[in-house]
């Protein structure tokens, strides 16, 4: 995207890419420039903490952070910025994603992960929350949050003509 | 609060207010103005989508809502707003709390809300999210954020040098 | 179907249609009239709140409501409507439809929603129960339930002495 | 109660009994005849086999099941009746509550009983499902369900404006 | 098998023969004379009582009962008799095994059932507990037992030579 | 006891004293002669190993073995005898006795394990069940068993009784 | 302890130290000298990371890290230095412990933790663990860790003892 | 290998091979001397006390113990030798993994295992730790561990670069 990024996509793992392509693809479609970056809070600790530290000053606004297992991403990076941080867990683990929710969501009393639902409806949410948060203040993107909301009913009300027929 | 509230917390029950009051202190404490309001979104459900849709007309920028057990409060909001919405599951279900935390963050895909932990770490975080996005446009709040994340580091240091003699 | 529904049928979503022909099928079987509609509390609430309504007056007596993942469907139905409500949890989600059962299940004191099991069985088992209370009024289908309970124990019967030969 | 009871609640244990007084007293609230039965599935199994029969042609139109750990007294009571059964599953086993609520509604496809959720709320929303079912043809129930509906509606109006001050 | 049973192994559904097919299989090698039949606690109960009514006057020592989801048949068979009662939980309900476990070990006190692990090692381990208890008194089945240990013994040392080279 | 112990009934912690005192009570009130050692896995193994090769040959039948945590008393028993092994998972781990009982049951095909319920419920169903295996062979014991029933049953009907006035 | 330290014991919340406190009194009586300090992966990541990187230069050996919730401490510790790593999951979290043992254990593939026990059983389990890897290169503490083998032998057979009469 | 073992893998069932050769890999990248085992703490008890007894004095440092369901394997170990001793649990049971990881890390007091996590990355994992714990004393190990580590770094780098492109 040519557009100066207002929203950092992180990946802890390349396994997380094929899912994540869904937050940046909703992101495109409501037209809010985003990056997408892979690093790992247990492999790459410094790049991750450069990284969560350089957001802020760089221009980004939101940061979404997919991970999974001991899922520590998203929470290393809301220690090391005061930007709004959305967490993603991802399925693998031995509770088959719950585990990363629950390393995702429960971050101690100081340091708040915002987490949304595991795997792709989780990556689809977590880029509506970022363009909400961006909505506050851009007109544009409010509006084409409308716009998405509509085309999402009109979508149920087709299917439910489809069904009564 | 005299001043027009940002963020409103609603609660589903008043069982909820103790831990909730968490969160209410916290937004006092970074001078976040908000406002606390109950609705059930069973009990009472077109209290619930009013509040919801006209939080965004009456300039609330954040919604946080706790609720317990089946726990659709969030969720039913974030289906009537596209205000950022924070979810705080509450304990107290057959599984105690993680029963809420996973009604409140498995939204299908285009209704989203963020989630935060279960309980009283999950209201103050709530609170830090929300101030976290009010920052974005909110130079005072972001300087509060920044001496709040000093405070809790000095206090880490005070009793590890506690500990140590 | 051509005789006015005694059941409406809702699913949150075209992924559970498959699952639910089960409960349209049973009903069949049964001669029970019902209707199948599509409506996510979700992203259609106002549609699910106008069809809870409406459906006593037009004399539905039943209603069976399909949904994954967050599961409110069958809830916010029960909070909009005094009618029987029967909710089938869809599988899905992080914990593979327990998640589902949590969420349709543990409704607040007040707002009841009688809740059988995940998928299938479930999808049958809320067609009969449906039937069953029908058939407190209806000597017909208390007939047909009569004979549906001596087929199935004539499988039983039928598959014990394949066995013992 | 004098009248003829429409209702059945069954317990499986007499430490069920503080619990399913709440059934009892939302049935005495809403005036809807009923009696309660202690009778256990594992200790007492020809009694709840000659309750279940008999339940129909007593004039019984709606039973209720409370039980805990295996949890099998709905769905025995299932087997050997076609009135509607609901069951509210009991605290008390390893996994709290959660266990007999999967023995509850886990029933094979063919036999349903509509659970509800663990404990005192399930308690009270199991008379309110029963309650519902008679009014299907007791138009004095249906307006007293619609009062209690109200009554829920103003307590939670009047707490959220006792917030509010 | 030509020999008067000994164990009776009992089917809640034909779609647990597969699986159950490894317990006659053990008591086979084990020369353990058995009979396999199908009954469902909810589907057929009067065939289940009388099953179980039947058993020890016809000679049967042991009782093996294979049931999944609510997986009341081992504790059913067990409040009709005195006989031992070994229940094998089967998978396929939304806690994969683990909710039929918990449906048939936690017995209320007073009717016993000696549960095993879910599935095949499940059937196998029923069969064998069988057949020591039949062991107590026939000291053929003793030494065809000591006889397995020593099979089992040598396929471990022989996989580890295997290794070592 | 003066007799020489029929049951022999292990305990992997003094910790586990007092729940284990059901199970010697309900075989003192069938009779059965018994003997209750203190014995850990993990701690004396071979004291373990010792105890369970000896048992046999000392005129024991039946081993109940009570653990909790790794719960490895019952599966090391039951690696060095041919006698029945009935366990009993005791509470106190993380999943506060789902994890011993998983620990417990889940026995790898080869070496069976009979397990019931988690504590109390659990360690008097351990004794019935020894006593319906001694019972085969001890007329006076199946008496006691049914005798024991049968009291079960007249407190049942008490207590109903009781309800019903 | 005068002593340099061999083995570092640090705690992420001083909520953690009752609990720790067992870890520590268990390396005063093997004589293994340790230090205990506090510090937090999320309040104060730039504390834990200068504490794992200077921790080998120190003469430290092994690193003991207890956190509950999210439970982020021993990993990121692991990505800061090649000295072994034990975890020890804090109970408090929605699972109560089970979090926090999944979020400790689950390292993904090439940054190890050695995860012990949660609470009590895990702090003592931790000290030995850290001693027997002391022990390899430390005859005296080898010699302390078998006498504590035999004192423990000697309490089991003790309470036995005592049992028996 | 032609050294002498430092690490000793011991695996419960050979249906652990595939994933434990993971662990032998990288002990092979580290150039750490291993053997591979194949014992059995149910079926051939004895075998892994002499295995575990003889492995101090053959000179091995460290066991890796490997297996699923009630995974007694490394609790076994532990209980016979003071080396340190890491647990991989293996999916296979009701949980999934998770049973094996309970039964593996919830050792008692006085007896640790060191667990890492179900499968694959458990296994590499482990045989890091046994590594790091090697390394201790052997500076050409530490040397190999640093440039693991740089290589990960690396790796993530090359992945990060190739999504920015």
């Amino acid at each position: 995207m040519a557009e100066k990024p207002l929203v950092g996509i992180i990946i802890g793992s390349d396994s997380d890419l094929e899912v994540m392509r869904r937050a940046a693809a909703t992101l495109e479609e409501l037209q809010v420039p985003y990056e997408l970056r892979l690093a790992s809070a247990h492999r790459t600790p410094e790049k991750v903490r450069a990284y969560a530290e350089e957001a802020a000053p760089r221009g980004i606004q939101v940061l979404i952070c997919a991970a999974g297992l001991a899922a520590h991403l998203a929470g290393t990076v809301a220690a090391h910025t005061d930007l709004p941080v959305i967490g993603v867990p991802m399925a693998g683990g031995v509770a088959d994603g719950l585990d990363a929710l629950l390393s995702t969501v429960q971050m101690p009393s100081g340091v708040p992960v915002g987490t949304v639902a595991v795997g792709r409806a989780g990556a689809t949410n977590a880029a509506l929350l970022a363009a909400r948060i961006i909505a506050l203040r851009d007109e544009a993107v409010r509006g084409r949050l409308a716009q998405y909301r509509r085309k999402m009913q009109d979508a149920v009300e087709a299917k439910d003509t489809e069904l009564g027929t």
